[in-house]
Parts: structure tokens; C-alpha cells; sequence
């Protein structure tokens, strides 16, 4: 029997909290289905940085490296906000990213129907949402060299003496591949892909654009494409985003373009994320699933964050790098059933009001519908 | 008597027509009101390209340096999509910023009480919304050197065989200035200004938060300052966006947040933009007005277009260009007046629907109710 090899990585603020309802999930897997789940533990960010002086151990990296899957809490917190830039939680999350070549980082925006009307936006706009973002995450402004904060005291004009640079640096062969990964995917959906830069202003826009577009007709002509400045496509998530269907970005715009589709939806507590890499020895991709919301600083350790986005995550493992299709399946539709019996985790509670469960009995309501 | 000398730029798409209707309005004063406006008009962005094979004749450059304010309609469009990057439309514009050293842009986001519903977002969560985004204009990645696209053949890996490269770089006294103009508008406000960057992940933004932060503590400790991170930034301004007051950012961050910012509002063809830089000989700031949308080719020369945002940035040039206080308050109060009769340019049409005026009438009902 295969063993499914999975390190946990619950991070900092409502992170460990939120993984203590995937673990009754595993649990429940193990016991009810005798899957063999081999999972071990371990620190990423603050956490890290605590115990090891440094928000990713060695040791970590490499199990991490070693494993079918790794699933990540959150990292960061105002504790953290005055660490040297070297050591900042979010340090360890980008070395997880960077070294196991994680490029394709692929972020749904889905509004689910019962939830719909905690969106800010009106029902009709954002009911049935269901967009991909696809974001690069192992190149450009995040990792390009030169970069640092530097002494300009020769410069009377500068006031202050000190100058900051970070580089946006991308290779044609960075883009074809994260281009490949979101036609692939638009396939199996609307089968249409918008790709957002600012090519009317930069250089490496331009080159997105054109590398987009050569994957588009040489190898997947019967994709429909569109190219869009990402300040319209900020503009037209707004207005009108059920007019995407998979928006393939680079790694800066991907952050801010995700965050604010995920918000859209009025369903942040609910979504999940996959970054994937090239294909290992198993034929599957190397794997980090980890909720789309943050590390919640203000409600950490109350007992109030909602695990479903933490164990919808690890729903995709099971799809993605555990081939356990039906139980993916399984997964969600529980998660599907609990909502639809009313279950509320605080940040669902509508004006109506009502009695909110904790995270706690949220993981064992989803438990029992398994 | 004063003369207050404007240079026109009409540009591209929808520019030309909304400018038309400017200069009804600036007829209206100096048959009116005996103001002497000195009035030139000249070419930018593609229109300047078809005539010079270039964005902006060095002419035009030359008389935007000597006027009292330049009033810019829109730039670019699809018929120049395929130009060289030196020569694209957007080169023209960036130019005049540059040149000119507007380093801050002050873009509304404001929410006109009766066309709230417009928005895609919920009428309590719009209505009122009154938010003012100041973007760093002249500096970071836009304009950072190195930059361009070049070979990588030597390079195996990279498949393409080229990388494409933009340089952010901020120098400490770029961001205290802009910094500075921040916390003057607050001062007039509502005296609180947010902070955006990524410190988290970019050198750039650490100086970013610590050169705005002392600008704070040694200027205007008086003024409530906060910082945020540009992808939370974008969450916020989706889920509460009345929570902000001012918003100082930087060039590429300025130019997605104030975006998503402005279509939340539903006011998009209502609203003005400043670009402004040192004082000048006259005390009052070099100066650069232009609508926040774009040149709209989809509706170009049809006489759709709504000519209300460039005419309200005629106002502001008004009130900060030509010190004519009393005259940009009548202007905005025609505008008000118009609105509140009922009449609509198309992009103003609710679903109710009712016959939408054309950009001409629109621009003679507002002269009329002068
Ligand atoms: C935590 C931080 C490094 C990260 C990022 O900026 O990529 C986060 O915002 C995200 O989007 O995953
Ligand atoms: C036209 C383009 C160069 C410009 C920009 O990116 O700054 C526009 O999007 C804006 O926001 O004024």
C-alpha cells in the first residue's frame, strides 16, 4: 500500500490553530479509510524563527523537499514586524517556494452560493464567481538581483542619503512555463485565459506578453487568450468579474490581483491554494497547499478562525498530490453539507446574526459529515 | 489683469471629445466672468506620433514647462499596440511626469451620492466614499534603470532565450516629499493617512515604510499614520474601503490600488486627477490635470463618452493652478446640479434606463446651468 508522505507546516498566528482540524480530518481518513498517511511536523516563520533563529531550518527545507506534499498554515505577524529583513517569517515561506521551484501558484476566487452575500459587492456580480488566478511565484520583483537598501550619501539631492532597490528580472523560459500551467488548466474550465502585465509601461511586460502569446499559438491555439494592463484588470475584477475565467499574472501583480479577486468573493475563510512545480519521480507535481488568507494576528488563539480554507487546502493534496480523487471529492462535499446545515464560523455570520462555532467545532461537525 | 495660460493635450480615443466640451466651459468663463485665459493646444500619445513619429515633440515638452497647467485628456489605444516601447503612446505622458517632476498624483476616489448605485458594490458600502489616493509619479519601477529586453542565448536553460528586466529604485528623498504632500492633503481632510508597500518582501518598501515613518515623526507627528501591505491594501479598499482616508503609495502600486479604487465608486467617468510638483515662480505647483479613465477606444468618436471627469479636472486646475477658488466651486456646483436633474451620459444609465445625453449635450447642460 502506498504511504502519502505530508509536512505540516502551521506556521504562525491562527495557522497552528487551523491545523489542528486538517489533523482530525487525517485522522478520520486514516482510521474509516486505512489510508497510510506518513506526517510529520515541523516550524516555518516566526515560529522558526523563535526556536532556530531563522523563519526555515535546513533540516526543514530538506524534508520538504523529500515529501509528496507540504501544507502551510500562514506566517507573519506584527510580533515579527521589526526582524531584519533576512529573517522576516515571510523569509521562510519564499525559501520553501524558491527552492522546490514552486512556479505556478494557483489561486481560485470562488463565491460560494450561501456565502454570497458576505461579499461587499452585490449578489448579482458575484454570485457563481469562479475565476483561476494562476500567479508566477519563483521569479521577478520578489527575487531579482540587485536589490537592498544602500547608502546615497555622495547625492546632496537626496534628502536622507539612502536609496532601495529591488529588480523585476523575467526569462522568457520563466513565463512559457507558468504560461503552460495556466493553459493547461483553462482547459479543463472555460478554456479561456486573460494575461495581465503593464506592457504598456515595462519592458519585462512586454516580454510576458509576447512569451504568453508564443505558448498560446504554438502550442495551444484552440485557447481563446486576451492580454490586459493589470490596472484595468484591477478595475474590471471590480466591475464585472465574472468576465474571467483563468488570469495568468506575475508574481507582484498575482499578489495584489489575488488578494482582491479572493476578497470579491466574500468567502476568504473558505479558499485554498496550490503552488506547484515540476513533476517528481511519483509523475507528481512538487507541492505547497496552503489557505489563502494570512496569519489573522487579531483573532489568533481565540478559538474564532475558520479551518475550512486549511482543510479545503488540503483537499487539493489529496487531488493533486495524493491521486485520491474520491476522497478529495468526499472532502468537499462535507464541507459543502455542514455549510449548507447553517454551520457558521464567525467570519460568516451575517447582519441576521445567529451563534457562531468555534474552529474547533467547525473541524468536528466537518468530521461527522465525512 | 492676469492671464492664466493652459496647454491643451487632447490625446488619444475619447480624449479629443471630452476636451471639446473643456473648452465650452472655458468660453463660458472668459465671455462670463472676463477671466483671461491664454488657451494652446497641442498632440501627445498616439495623435503625436501619427504627425511627429513620436509621443511628444520636444515643442510640446518645451510649452508644458512654461504654462501655468497642462489639462491631458487620454493616451493610447489598440491601433498602437504594436509600436516600438520607445515610441508607444504611454511614452509621451510618462514624459511630460518626468520632465516636469509631477511626483505626486492625487487621484479621488469618490462616491456621488446619486450614482452610488452604479457601483458593483453594495450602496451602504460605497455610499459616501471619499478616499484620496496620492501615487509617487516620477519615480520606481517605471522609470528605474537597468531596463529592457535583451538576449540570454548563452543561457540553456532558458528556453526563448531572452529576460526582460525593470528596476525599482527609490531614493529616501523621493518618498519624503511625496511622503509630505501626503500629510498636507490629510491635514485638509480627514488627518489620517495608510501607507502601502511590501515590506515584507522588497528592500524598497522597508525604505519605503522608514522614510514615511520618519517624515511622520519629525513633520507631522500630529497626523495619524498607518502601514499596510499592498496585497492587504487591495483586500481593504474591496471590503471596507471607508476605512481609509489618504493613501500614499508608490508609482506601480499607486497605479492598480487607485484603479480598483475608482471603479469601486461606479464613478468612473466622473473622476478628476492632479499631478502636481514644485512651486513654481507664481508659488503654485507645475501641474498636470487628467481624468482617471483611460482613452476608452471601445466608444471612441461616438460622442458616448461622459465628459464630466476632465471637466472636473478643469476645476481642479481652477482651484490649484489658477487660484480661481470661486470659480472651481461654480463649476463643481454646475456639475452637481446637472447630475441631480437627471441627466446621464450612457455610462451613467441604471438599469431603469431612460435616454442618456450625448457628450455634447452634456457639456451644454453643464455650460447652461453655470
Ligand atoms: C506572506 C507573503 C510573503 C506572501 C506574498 O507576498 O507572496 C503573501 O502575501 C501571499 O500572497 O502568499
Ligand atoms: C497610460 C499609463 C502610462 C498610465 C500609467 O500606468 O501610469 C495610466 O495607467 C495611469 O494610471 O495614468
Amino acid at each position: 500500500m502506498t504511504t502519502h508522505s505530508l509536512l505540516i507546516l502551521p506556521g504562525d498566528g491562527i495557522g497552528p490553530e487551523v491545523m489542528v482540524e486538517v489533523r482530525k480530518v487525517i485522522g478520520w481518513f486514516q482510521s474509516n479509510r486505512g489510508i497510510a498517511f506518513d506526517v510529520s511536523e515541523d516550524l516555518v516563520g516566526g515560529a522558526a524563527y523563535d526556536k532556530y533563529g531563522k523563519p526555515l531550518a535546513d533540516e526543514t527545507m530538506a524534508k520538504a523537499q523529500s515529501v509528496d506534499a507540504v501544507l502551510l498554515g500562514a506566517v507573519g505577524g506584527p510580533a515579527y514586524d521589526n526582524l531584519d529583513f533576512s529573517v522576516k517569517p515571510e523569509r521562510g515561506l519564499l525559501r520553501l517556494r524558491k527552492e522546490m521551484d514552486l512556479y505556478a501558484n494557483l489561486r481560485p476566487a470562488q463565491c460560494f452560493d450561501a456565502l454570497a452575500d458576505f461579499s461587499s459587492l452585490k449578489r448579482e456580480v458575484v454570485a457563481g464567481l469562479d475565476i483561476l488566478i494562476v500567479r508566477e511565484l519563483t521569479s521577478g520583483i520578489y527575487f531579482g538581483e540587485p536589490r537592498g537598501i544602500h547608502s546615497d550619501d555622495n547625492n546632496p539631492e537626496n534628502e536622507g542619503g539612502r536609496v532601495g532597490i529591488n529588480t523585476q528580472r523575467y526569462t522568457s523560459g520563466e513565463i512559457r512555463r507558468v504560461a503552460r500551467a495556466a493553459f493547461e488548466l483553462a482547459k479543463k474550465r472555460g478554456n479561456r485565459v486573460c494575461s495581465m502585465e503593464k506592457a504598456n509601461v515595462m519592458e519585462s511586460g512586454i516580454l510576458w506578453r509576447e512569451e504568453v502569446q508564443w505558448v498560446h499559438d504554438n502550442e495551444y491555439p484552440e485557447v481563446e487568450l486576451s492580454h490586459m494592463y493589470a490596472d484595468n484588470g484591477a478595475m474590471q475584477l471590480v466591475r464585472r468579474p465574472n468576465q474571467f475565467d483563468v488570469i495568468v499574472t506575475d508574481n507582484l501583480f498575482g499578489d495584489i490581483l489575488s488578494d482582491a479577486a479572493a476578497m470579491l468573493t466574500g468567502s476568504l475563510g473558505m479558499l485554498p491554494s496550490a503552488s506547484l512545480g515540476a513533476p517528481m519521480a511519483n509523475g507528481r507535481p512538487k507541492a505547497l497547499y496552503e489557505p489563502v488568507h494570512g496569519s489573522a494576528p487579531d483573532i489568533a488563539g481565540q478559538g474564532k478562525a475558520n479551518p475550512i480554507a486549511c482543510i479545503l487546502s488540503f483537499a487539493m493534496a489529496l487531488r493533486y498530490s495524493f491521486n485520491l480523487l474520491a476522497e478529495a471529492d468526499l472532502l468537499e462535499k462535507a464541507v459543502e453539507k455542514v455549510l449548507a446545515d447553517g454551520v457558521r464560523t464567525a467570519d460568516l455570520m451575517g447582519a441576521e446574526g445567529g451563534t457562531p462555532v468555534s474552529t474547533a467545532e467547525m473541524g468536528d461537525k466537518i468530521v461527522a459529515a465525512l
